[in-house]
């Protein structure tokens, strides 16, 4: 049976999108389509009772996760790919992607919301949140200054999880191409059959 | 060889902490002063170039992580403790792990700003944190009316993750009394001897 991923066109979700390619497992996709509100609905509050997307059911297992992290954890152990097997890659993966999961993708989400969508603007916001991206995509450069990945010589669900915001940063300019070894990594990425399957789907992202 | 642990008195420090005291796993404490700015010093940002606490190494398999979830998932896959062993529930585990990862623990770090410590007061900040934990609080505590633990029937690495914050936000009062059900968890956590031991370690938390 076929996984089942209920997504919308978000950093968060084409993190999904683009694994379930990179790993070619069967899946259905649901559209969640958040600026109509479906997120919101209690059938969906059934699968994540905070609201948000991804979330993914296994029928196979009975299995519902949400939280990108916590899917792209699943999506590894179960296929037995995208998390390198010797154990210090491994673990070098796993704290690049929860990185990217509790530091790179709270803070660019929080700058996009004062840089773009507050109603009031809030000066200290926007220069707390421009900073703190800056140092992110510093620490993300010069981890990339002497490996091709994150994890060290394997593609991981590190990298794949990192690019779904760097594309999105990309889209809505929020530029880090100062940050030349991050910026050939994002390239690397991009060219991926998989990635550029996965960032169009279920639509591609538009900016604000 | 005992494990070795960098930390300070912080959410993050005391879900290792805690942790630790739960297992009975031998380790060293290294208290890195944050107020005196050991963080940023070089032999630290050796072992996390982005400067944060918590960081453990283990000598015995040579490998160093940094953010607190990811040394929670090694630390369970170590002891084989701490995660559930039937699918649902460990899945259910890793999903609120990585929802405290990702959204309760950067937005309370966030509040934690706004509220505390910014330089010019920024009431859309103010207001954003404020509903956004309200949302966050309310979403662990529908959770926790009719289970005793985050993943289910069995003490786990979320139910720890959780209560890093939970118990700063009584420190600082950051209210959540009204929430019964998150309440009474906080109450069955703390109870835990090991939790008593992990949250005096390396010191008592003061507030702000």
């Amino acid at each position: 049976m076929p996984l089942i991923l209920y997504s919308d066109s978000s950093p968060n979700g084409f993190k999904i999108t683009i694994a379930l390619e990179e790993l070619g497992l069967p899946y259905t996709l649901k559209h969640v389509q958040i600026d109509r509100g479906e997120h919101r609905q209690a059938d969906f509050l059934k699968l994540n009772p905070h609201g948000r997307i991804p979330v993914l059911v296994d029928p196979e297992s009975d299995i519902t996760l949400f939280e990108s992290a916590a899917i792209l954890l699943y999506l590894a152990e179960k296929s037995a790919r995208l998390l390198p097997d010797p154990p210090s890659e491994r673990w070098a993966a796993i704290t690049w992607l929860q990185f990217h999961a509790a530091s790179m993708g709270p803070i660019l989400g929080q700058r996009v919301h004062f840089e773009l969508f507050a109603q009031q603007p809030c000066p200290e916001a926007i220069a707390r949140y421009r900073r703190l991206s800056e140092e992110l995509f510093s620490t993300l450069d010069q981890r990339l200054a002497d490996r091709p990945w994150l994890a060290g010589s394997s593609y991981s669900i590190a990298d794949i999880a990192t690019f779904g915001w760097t594309h999105i940063a990309r889209v809505i300019d929020f530029d880090f191409s100062q940050y030349r070894h991050l910026s050939a990594w994002h390239e690397r990425v991009s060219q991926r059959p998989a990635v550029q399957r996965g960032i169009r789907l279920p639509a591609p992202a538009t900016g604000p």
